[in-house]
């Protein structure tokens, strides 16, 4: 299992993408993302086209612990895009983050395809005014913690260029 | 001494803690948070807990430069989690952060003490729109800038994995 | 070409110096900052005396591009700081920052002076509540991948500290 971290628009999906095309594998694509407004809209879109052809797309914004189980497969590479939209859409829906979370990471070591997960880093800024942001972030950290700590291969991607952090 | 640099829930004050546990030294621990509302109390509480019996705990949320004076010892390893709150409490105290800074950086190569220190990195986001938090950052930029100097060895910590930025 | 990448205060600007002054070409700045208020021309004042003698400096808000062409020569190091900045005054009046980011992208590979380029990371933070702070980090990093997609080295600075990504 890879997990990719990097900022807004680091190049941290291209580079995924490219990890997941070196596998002579099956490729899934999972979208978290929630299309809720126009601008969503546009950068999941941009993001579709980015990709180009050769993958199956599954869009979860919730269940995603639901949908890895269902689709796994060893003959599969899975890429999720990504985990902070994820607990986004889990927090707007008022759910459990640190139990969701917890389920993931324990589900992630006992699957059989090969899967690379994106993640945004958003702890490097200033303390948020917001305290629905500091408990985000806090949530998000602790997350990329319990995932990069099983994780095969950990990468922080800044103006598409991955450094290996893990691995 | 060791700078140890990483985000919100990074890992940071765990990784720091490993520093320490693995020096055959007496452990003290400077707490330099204030708890002056509940999500600040679990904050401390949430980290002692963490961290384990086996430390000797100082709450100085101000005078950092005079207590590390006081409890300098070659026998002791100190780690002071964190530099950020000491410096959010100076400027919340109108107090001159460039000359506190200027004290502390100045003290630390003299001290007999292993010392770690740990901040939070908080110049990675957009430019804030409250002009405190824009000098707040710049101020604890160039502390780190500062200390890193001096330091034997400096960490950025990101999901719990440090990366070696110096020594 | 160079690109130096960095947060606030992160002593990206000095490092950028530094690699500037090793090279035995005639140095020249480029400061993209304008000084609209009090604390950018302390901010700009600070940046002129801590680089010190030996440059010569240029002023270029906007034409970024029409500017390096006109000084462009193999005599010569060309520091640009910074990008952010460049493309803040854009963004500002409303400039159409995708193109004017792609004219720079494609004119940088044809320079002959050895050029550097300074820019800040914002993509690392909680996602801004502003929407056209969202738009200009999204255009921030976009460019920054362009830059170092072409550049023979680029660096992360933290704490002063250089980690190299490419090179």
């Amino acid at each position: 299992m890879i997990l990719v971290l990097g900022g807004a628009r680091s190049g941290k999906s291209r580079f995924a993408e490219g990890l997941a095309a070196g596998c002579a594998l099956e490729r899934h694509y999972v979208a978290t993302g929630r299309a809720f407004d126009d601008e969503m809209r546009d950068r999941i879109a941009r993001h579709r086209t980015d990709r180009g052809d050769g993958w199956t797309t599954h869009e979860e914004p919730i269940d995603l612990v639901g949908l890895l189980r269902l689709i796994d497969d060893p003959a599969r590479v899975v890429l999720v895009d990504c985990l902070t939209l994820w607990a986004t859409n889990l927090m707007l829906e008022a759910q459990d983050l640190a139990a969701r979370s917890a389920e993931l990471a324990e589900l992630l070591p006992n699957l059989k395809a090969r899967v690379i997960l994106v993640s945004n880093e958003v702890g490097l800024g200033i303390v948020p005014e917001n305290r629905m942001a500091r408990e985000f972030r806090d949530h998000a950290g602790r997350l990329h913690q319990m995932i990069a700590a099983c994780a095969a291969e950990v990468y922080f991607v800044a103006a598409g260029l991955p450094l290996k952090m893990k691995g």
